[in-house]
């Protein structure tokens, strides 16, 4: 059996049972045996990473710095064999997704953390030199990093971008890897232990865990031990670890669900309704459509240009090739889900069950269709999310039903609104922008969600149930560090004791800080 | 029965019952009758504050600033009636207390916020031209804010510092304003209607209710149409509301409890013992105690000079007179809690009892011992917060056995060091301060904790229990804005489409904005 990686040695879990995962393009289960750790494993590790952020507090921003680097350089160093591992594991194309895609994004977060531990903006200094008191935000203790199935480096409890930040804020991690992946995370892992040496962090700055019990998961995370939790998934399995975690007064981010709907404006349609057919579904049959940002709901108002929007959309979906979804679980999961959907009341256009001749868990691309009407009777119901190859149409009679539609949504990550460029749809527009905007974290115009950039505007986060605190965003480096910080003031801190980042000279000639009102550098 | 103030109306509440406050110095109820509002109370406030919400939307910093202002302004015009009302139901002095100190801190705080409305650097824009996209942070919503018993003014639901910020982010306020002392809310309350008038905002901007029953308060906080909950006041009641409010996704900031752990090293008390019992006596007895950030846990290694610190504070709390505490309940509170810290193994040196004799709700300056060995066996009980003028000793055998108690203590607001001035102590400072910093949101070198001052450098909040999360300060202009804001994304939104902050062009010459990763002004 694997070995789980506590208090820097690779070590045999006190194990509660054991798994294996399966290759989701074949169905095959793979070789490997890895443990489902007992509380016991949690516990050891939580003791661990209490002592490596003791320690991690004398470190300066420079050697976390050298660390994130040394990862990133390590990754690529093995490129081909966690590549070679993550297809085996998720199904998802060596080239161009994992190596050319996710693996680059992945090094260049660990980069941009690196460059934000180092720099030291992110701690938002503020100095009032006339009152003698000085605050910053400083690491919050361990943070718990629960990765999801769909980005296998990006967004790895181990490597993604939720551990990156919380280890640049000083946070010493414990990785609960996915258990669809646990041969792609134990070599990502690897790595970590090989840069921890080079830059002389504490071993237990970075520990991991495969697969826990629930009712171990649910302990971990409200343990006075924990700083803060950060898990991305299922809207079920989220809310019990937020209910868990909040009832002992622990910090847990969550990014759980989202629909990510789109409004195609008639002028848009009616100028372009041939490149926008291509562009949805482009976006939506993407990775099979397991991104939290795949656009699953499709807004329009009756016309002729909405129908061939739909039969060009519909036929696209029937005619491409379906790819596997992580799991058989997830192919389950999707199959009911679209059921539900179908006994909420939405038609099917196309796809709607299992592709049983596929190799591989696949679903048949789905495209449902449902009124605005039946949605505002039914939301309930049509705004569960059915993660994968599906997408669903609402069609309005008029904008103002346009309008009470989405008012009706819960929150989400995004939200698109496609317009005519020359301004033909301006008037609806700015009916339509002012609801959307209330309800999800990133507004986009003319474009599909799915792409989420790695620049420090970026926010990838939104209102309930899309996430659990819409003042913070997992993606955007140096901002997403910020859900990694306790705000630590000193008042009348005598000059000697004062952290290096709140004494009169800042210890980074890049480090912004605002002194007496005004942002300076350095 | 007094009217609430519910979509811009002073109007008859749909009340569940009514109430009268109570002269805390006299005992003596209040002629004026106050109801006890019902959930359609609720209902109505919340659905206009989703309304003026909106239309707060298209207002200005500017606008914003002019109604904050202008409250303020008028506040200072009816300071005399104001402070006589509340000198009436909380009895604090008029002077220096309410006209002096909290009524001018209050609308130093007002124009504080509207100083942040107008120049809007609180919003934290980020442009990223390359990628075009853009990101602030924008009014998250209605807030409601539960303001406590002991701030008649600088932390009312009406006009205190929660109130001030949620307004300056463009939030409706639905104050719950403390039933202790009604007639002080519906006199400041007139002073906001009247600049609200003045500055054109939404009549809804600004709703107030006297007191709700529990059931209703839990439904409140967790209805879908809040944006988020402010609450400070016990650790019971934030609890309830918190757990209420998270179960349905809604954001709830709460402050609940705070020690505020002092040590006194050998060295400060070899120094200056003499001055550290005056110190610590005039911090622990100000307004009876009934401060969060009241000295209430003494920390010091046993020597004699250690002794003579314990005479001197008792002696002290024993000579002054005992001022009243807000309410009959504050003094049954604060009995049972006295007894429940002797129970728990605590030693009377003083006190420890109500003053029978008095005219008001009076307990005698009450001075507890305890031993760190029972402190650390006891620690549960022992932590427990008895809200007014009772401070604990913790008597240490050795450093060491200070530092495992210091380790020991849950999150506090606050953490004071008293240490020797030529550097005498610096070793053993250096063993207690890393512990201590983890353990509280301010740490202060040589300084009592209950001066809170207004700089944006200010921490108020901590690690849980002190607050429900320690990213987030309720002092500190513009950093306290922060809780009410959400992360607005616009990705490749066409120019005129943006809002001001996110524009080529600041909207205000003083705004800071980071551009392309500089800081800029303007």
């Amino acid at each position: 059996m694997d070995e789980i990686l506590v208090a820097g040695q690779w070590q045999a879990a006190a194990a509660a049972g054991s798994f294996r995962a399966t290759n989701p393009g074949t169905r095959e289960e793979l070789d490997r045996e890895f443990p489902v750790s007992s509380w016991q494993d949690c516990d050891r590790a939580l003791t661990a990473a209490v002592e490596a952020g003791r320690l991690l507090r004398s470190c300066s921003g420079q050697q976390i710095a050298t660390f994130l680097s040394a990862y990133a350089d390590t990754i690529e160093a093995n490129a081909e064999t966690i590549c070679a591992l993550a297809h085996s594991e998720t199904a998802l194309s060596i080239k161009p997704r994992l190596r050319d895609v996710e693996l680059p994004r992945t090094t260049t977060q660990l980069r941009q953390a690196a460059a934000a531990a180092r720099e030291g903006s992110w701690m938002q200094a503020v100095i009032d030199t006339k009152a003698n008191i000085r605050s910053h935000f400083a690491p919050i203790g361990p943070v718990i990093v629960f990765g999801p199935n769909n980005f296998p480096f990006a967004f790895n409890g181990i490597s993604g971008g939720d551990f990156a930040v919380a280890i640049a804020a000083g946070c010493p991690v414990i990785a609960k890897a996915h258990p669809l992946h646990p041969a792609t995370s134990r070599a990502l892992a690897e790595c970590a232990v090989a840069a921890l040496e080079s830059a002389r962090l504490p071993a237990a700055t970075v520990q991991m865990l495969y697969h826990l019990g629930n009712e171990d998961g649910l302990r971990l995370v409200s343990d006075a031990r924990v700083g803060a939790t950060s898990f991305t998934g299922s809207r079920t399995a989220g809310m019990a670890l937020k209910t868990a975690a909040e009832k002992t007064g622990r910090l847990i981010y969550l990014e759980m669900s989202s629909l990510n709907p789109i409004v195609y404006l008639p002028g848009a349609l009616a100028e372009r309704v041939d490149a926008l057919i291509t562009e949805t579904a482009d976006s939506g049959l993407a990775a099979a459509g397991q991104f939290c940002t795949s656009p699953n709901l499709l807004f329009l108002i009756e016309s002729n240009e909405a129908t061939t929007l739909i039969e060009g959309v519909t036929k696209l979906y029937a005619q491409r090739p379906s790819t596997p979804l992580f799991s058989k679980m997830g192919l389950e999961h999707l199959d009911a889900g679209v059921r539900q959907l179908v006994d909420g009341g939405a038609t099917v256009l196309t796809g709607a069950a299992r592709a049983e001749d596929a190799p591989g868990f696949c679903y048949r691309n789905t495209v449902l269709q449902t009124t605005a009407r039946e949605f505002l009777a039914n939301g309930e119901v049509l705004q569960k999310e059915a993660f994968g190859n599906v997408t669903s149409f609402v069609l309005c009679s008029s904008l103002d039903e346009m309008a009470a539609t989405l008012d009706s949504l819960e929150g989400n990550l995004t939200g698109a609104i496609y317009s005519d460029t020359r301004g033909l749809d301006d008037a609806a527009y700015d009916v339509i922008a002012p609801l959307l905007r209330t309800k999800v974290g990133r507004l986009l115009n003319d474009k599909m969600p799915t792409g989420v950039a790695l620049s420090p505007a970026m926010v990838h986060g939104g209102p309930f149930p899309s996430s659990s605190h819409p003042g913070f965003t997992a993606v955007g480096i140096p901002r997403s560090i910020a859900r990694f910080g306790a705000l630590q003031c000193y008042d009348a801190v005598r000059p000697n004791r004062l952290p290096p980042s709140l004494r009169d000279k800042a210890p980074h000639e890049a480090m912004w800080r605002q002194i007496d009102g005004a942002s300076i550098r350095g």
